[in-house]
């Protein structure tokens, strides 16, 4: 039964980058060994998966067995409950893959589907439905969003050549999904010198994808006013800065219609934790580092980066000078260096990307 | 038929470590569907496989076939021509993976086994026993040992902290197989800066296993006569440096017993390509360098290394002056980087092993 829900999983990935802040979710309605219905959650305040899958079913459901990768929602938010459309409908039994992470409802949708003589089975690929959702389950339930950082770079380790040469490192295909995660996330970050130095949009340049907010890291107000994330409006900005930025400055860029966080000055740094709970506050439930080395370091001393993605290429770029993925001071020594784990390795043609999360 | 050509090439890789400079080659007799016979190259100087596997053999062989992994030599060398052996037993037919590289025999072996009568096969899992005997078959070639390039390296790309601190980038088991490497080889090679910051011992840490000749690439002759390297007599220790290193200290070095390669100092650096001839020419068919940047880059740039082994670590360790797997000065653009070909990924637990071939 597990190729039902493996197939309700698939339909929720479609959501990918249309549904955040709410989470991806996959309904297959079966009927004697046949999928009557699907459905999934097409884009934010739109109808819920389990309401697609019913509009869409070719028979009668009576009777039939539903597979949906979350809890079903027992509250009136943007639409009506999709317990009451389940009992409604008159399915028999409902396998769910994962309970409600929001601490508030969670439960409530099993209770209200078993109350009502309906057959609840929990936990069919918890682990990939969790998966799924992971930037939905963090930030539903801590209000910090979910941090993704993100490095291409050469076998040995570097992001680019001495003098900052860095077209292309990794293949083409490999950007590509580079900027599929940036259609995911709704929020991209990167420290005020990559601004300075690359001058980039930061944008999606995938059809169908939106672009993120752009987060530029600068505790003292050094973007240039001219460069593409300040004048190009296909995508809102935000300067993330400390009292080091000049009022005048700020009052520049606000008149240029960016948002000015201001944070206090941690030692001549923008504090990154407190930026995450002020990013949290204003619904971004994610964040893509792209940041260079320093920006990096910072993020991952700080504590905030959850998920890594490194995109290796087969190539050897060599430089002691040459720019590296993390750089900062660094750790004094191995055994207190940051541990990953779940690490997964995918082929992208002959690029290796490794995905890992940070042990806390 | 090729589950007992890979039993053959099974069976040659345990003579790993023991039968250089001459090839590692794995034979096994079958006769109605069984196989009766089995044998492998032990050690060098010792029987062929190909006669190990009749001597085993527990049935008559007359009729038989044989599977085995190299051409079967025609010539007197250590031991008597295997071919003739091979004719004498009355087996009737031989599959062999590859044809002696060899140019000088190349052939020879298969046109007496057909003279004779025997049918011949060529070829079969032939890339297979190429890449088994990958050294073997480019030192019969050219002379020149093949060049292992091996590091071990943090996710960020750093093979130490920035104070030098490397202990322990790697997990044990990936450190057994570097041992395992080490154990292969006829040399294994550092810059004087490894010995001088490390003082290692340069030796196999494994049971079973012979240590390889260590070289010192050390162009002013700044190697500490105190130092493991000099000092320790388990492995024979070569210096290659250049007239830079006064008369003094070399007299000092060979009056302990040690080699000194003199080469033509190549702006203060040893030139490696003409240390690689040097090496070739007293019978090194392989060369590990497990040198820190510096050597890393001069030996990429010279052109010298076939094959890198990178052995990553899912940890980051940061950085901007922490050390990098390649250093030199590196190349200023992407395009004109080393490229890298026949990727191949495994995981030694949770630690990454990238093999590859430079793209030359």
């Amino acid at each position: 039964m597990e190729e039902y829900m493996k197939r309700a999983l698939k339909l929720a990935e479609k959501g990918w980058g249309y549904t955040n802040p709410n989470p991806l979710v996959g309904a297959v309605i079966v009927k004697n060994g046949k999928i009557i219905g699907e459905g999934y959650h097409e884009y934010f305040g739109g109808p819920h998966a389990e309401v697609n899958a019913l509009k869409n079913a070719v028979e009668d459901v009576k009777g039939s067995t539903m597979f949906v990768t979350l809890e079903p929602c027992s509250h009136y938010g943007k639409t009506p409950p999709c317990v009451e459309e389940i009992i409604k409908s008159g399915i028999k039994r409902v396998y769910i893959a994962m309970e409600d992470p929001n601490p508030k409802v969670s439960g409530n949708g099993i209770k209200r589907l078993k109350e009502a003589g309906i057959e609840v089975q929990v936990g069919m690929m918890e682990k990939e439905a969790r998966k799924l959702n992971e930037i939905f389950v963090k930030y539903i339930t801590t209000k910090i969003p979910f941090v993704i950082l993100k490095s291409a770079m050469s076998i040995d380790g570097k992001i680019a050549c001495y003098n900052g040469n860095s077209k292309w490192i990794t293949n083409e295909k490999s950007r590509k999904f580079a900027h599929k995660i940036r259609g995911r996330v709704s929020a991209i970050m990167v420290g005020v010198n990559t601004v300075i130095k690359d001058n980039p949009m930061l944008t999606t340049r995938l059809e169908g994808y939106k672009s993120p907010v752009r987060i530029i890291v600068d505790s003292r107000g050094r973007t240039p006013l001219a460069s593409n994330v300040i004048r190009d409006k296909a995508a809102k900005t935000i300067i993330a800065t400390t009292e080091l930025m000049p009022n005048s400055v700020r009052k520049k860029l606000e008149d240029m219609d960016i948002e000015v966080i201001i944070l206090k000055n941690d030692n001549g740094k923008v504090p990154l934790k407190e930026l995450m709970i002020k990013l949290g506050e204003r619904g971004i439930d994610s964040v893509l580092i792209e940041g260079g080395g320093t920006l990096n370091w910072s993020a991952l001393k700080e504590g905030i980066v959850d998920k890594v993605m490194f995109f290796i290429s087969p190539r050897i770029v060599g430089g002691e000078n040459a720019l590296t993925p993390v750089e900062g001071i660094g750790f004094s020594n191995i055994e207190n260096s940051i541990e990953l784990k779940n690490i997964e390795i995918d082929r992208i043609d002959d690029d290796i990307l490794i995905t890992a999360y940070v042990r806390k």
